[in-house]
């Protein structure tokens, strides 16, 4: 079998956009800023080459139509978001809308024609490293970000207003403002996301594609400090010690205990604590650490997970104090939900893998992504994560085109399930 | 009682002290520096006025004698260092030196003549944040420093060598250069450094004064470092990560079961993580940590306990570089052996302090002191602590002139003890 013209005009596609927004070593397409522009322009010249329906709302949020059966009916929306992270990979993000118009091309190429529209989304705006905003681009289109977001989140690189940089592009940030949504919970019959796998699982499980089911939430504290109190090395006994490091060091042991109880219970969960730092202005080898700086990212798809995971910070913090004379402050917590995936869909897409010979695999989503907008919004919702290695966010990213293949056969397999009653 | 004469010198010794090296918040006494100068002067001033006989080798180390009955027998020194850390205190160090002269203004106003000399000792250069050298004045009289050192010590603050600095001072680098010494072990009766405690001990204990049993020897190893993997902090599961952070976490947990092991066992151990950091330019709340930088201090009395500590760092790299898939390197160490009191000398202030009805304690020094240069050479030492508030090496560092005096008064009630046969 000679490779299929679906994949290739993907392949092209993929091309076109790491051309268009190259920032070496990698790509940056920043969101509201030229690369994601670019982005979408290709996108949408190749969703016209397809014949697609190509239309923007008033913030840049692009969708394009293959029209179905019965055009009054909630459609089907395949997508996520073409922004990137700075110098990163090309497929994060871009995999999942142009696998949509992969699918579209498919199916108008095999004359299929489905019971309703299939939408593919090209979503603006995901990644939190350029607006201190989760999930900006879907939020804004389902009209759920405050009205004052325009002017008050700035972007990271510039410092200038998500508003200005909205009307460079010429865009509308009043939509934001006066709370307008282009997108509609009730009237999605489904989303589904593909998006390239951020960890290592298919690679080291040697498949090429997963059905996810569910996004882990999470449970994040960016800001955490231990404030006990600074001492000579080896002067002060142990008892009169007040040693941040120690008690950091072993509040990360209760949590890392807790982890292993939890995994052996067969409960979903991974935790990091990304920072953890003694200030170069203060510390030194022979001082005791009077201070340390620390962060905590604590992620389960089961939300009874989470709550034990905050009591247990909780109790952690008293012991701390009491036994070490080590005040713990946990700082603001970024709290996001867990989401379920929408079981008909995922049992669609297990069918349709069978159905079309493609080994796929079952996990939990670690990293959030535009689903948990949608599935927060009672839309049933699907995720297909496609093997990648060296993780995302990174130049090193690497997806075959024969694995975007295989998740895109796993699609066209079970689409007409999906887009059913 | 009205202030004794002694301590009232003693008092007038230290305003002066102060006031010539005063640099808010605290004091500055660079080793061969201004501070430094000023106090060897002062000091030498105060001796000449006591009448001492007062001289100076060619780096600079005072000594300050008062005659003894024999003068051919081997003196008593009673000492400690003149310079102080930047932003620092008034006495540590100082205070070991202005004893020694309260000691001879009262024995030579009570008109007690000892079997043999003493001489007081203004040592340099002991601070090591001004040159990375161990106890470098100390060593230096003892002809106990490589040749090069002039020459390739450099002072932290200026960045200029050793040599130049002396010769700014007027002394002379040959006499490192050329190996020649001052000092000899074996013309030394007993030394006795007295010092300000750096710990909370005697204030916790409410005891003006300590007779120290023994110097902790130390195994510092300023620059370690564990590699792991960077990853995806929702993404990787944990079998899959290889976090630095949760390895030195559970590299601190293991010492810590360690030190608790060693105490319970009534072995003298303290240690301390006093550096342990997360790279910001590469770190961040969703990204596993790759890699940590740390510093490992770990103190004690007992060769043993520190031999068994250098075993229990080798086992946990090997532990946790399986375990883990994290590599530690401890770095370059930097080894102390310990130094014991010597028992005479400890018998000897304990009777004196009975005798002076002050109610000392016993305790280990945490930090090194020059007496730790004169045990190592076979001098039989003994150090006296003076209690003190909030530790050393800060401006809040606070001795009681009434503690000073009952430390004097254990001295004086014990030196017939020490200077006899």
């Amino acid at each position: 079998m000679g490779v299929d013209a679906a994949v290739r005009l993907a392949d092209l596609t993929f091309a076109a956009l790491r051309e268009a927004s190259l920032d070496p070593p990698g790509v940056s397409r920043a969101s509201y800023g030229p690369g994601e522009r670019a982005a979408h322009a290709i996108v949408a010249a190749a969703a016209e080459e397809i014949g697609l329906e190509v239309e923007a709302d008033p913030i840049g949020t692009l969708s394009m139509t293959l029209a179905g059966a019965d055009r009054s009916l909630p459609p089907v929306v395949i997508g996520s978001h073409l922004d990137a992270v700075p110098h990163g990979g090309n497929y994060d993000g871009a995999a999942g809308v142009v696998m949509g118009l992969a699918l579209a091309a498919r199916l108008k190429r095999e004359g299929r024609i489905l019971p309703r529209d299939l939408v593919v989304l090209g979503l603006r705006a995901e990644e939190m490293c350029w607006f201190p905003m989760l999930h900006l681009g879907s939020r804004a289109a389902f009209g759920l970000l405050p009205a004052d977001a325009p002017d008050t989140l700035r972007r990271t690189d510039s410092g200038r207003t998500l508003a200005e940089h909205m009307a460079e592009e010429g865009l509308d940030p009043d939509f934001i403002r006066q709370g307008r949504a282009s997108l509609d919970p009730h009237s999605i019959h489904a989303f589904i996301e593909p998006h390239i796998e951020q960890g290592p699982v298919l690679v080291e499980a040697g498949r090429p594609a997963a059905v996810v089911t569910g996004i882990r939430g999470s449970l994040r504290h960016r800001a955490c400090k231990a404030t006990g109190a600074w001492g000579h090395a080896g002067a002060v006994p142990r008892q009169g010690r007040q040693d941040a490091v120690l008690a950091v060091a072993s509040l990360a042991g209760a949590l890392e205990e807790f982890w292993r109880v939890a995994e052996s219970g067969g409960r979903d969960l991974v935790l990091t604590m990304g920072e953890f730092r003694t200030d170069p202005a203060l510390h030194g080898p022979t001082r005791i650490p009077g201070e340390v700086t620390f962060s905590l990212d604590i992620r389960s798809e089961d939300p009874a997970v989470l709550r034990a995971a905050e009591a247990l910070l909780r109790d952690q913090a008293e012991t701390i104090r009491a036994e070490r004379g080590v005040a713990i402050d946990y700082g603001p917590a970024l709290p996001v939900p867990p989401a379920s995936m929408d079981e008909r869909l995922r049992a669609a897409l297990l069918r349709g893998a069978e159905a079309a010979g493609v080994p796929v695999l079952e996990m939990a989503s670690g990293a959030g992504h535009d689903a948990l907008t949608f599935a927060g919004l009672g839309v049933p919702t699907a995720m297909l994560f496609i093997r990648n290695e060296h993780g995302s966010h990174n130049p090193e990213e690497a997806m075959a085109m024969a694995d975007f293949g295989a998740a895109l056969d796993v699609l066209a397999a079970s689409i007409e399930t999906i887009a059913a009653r």
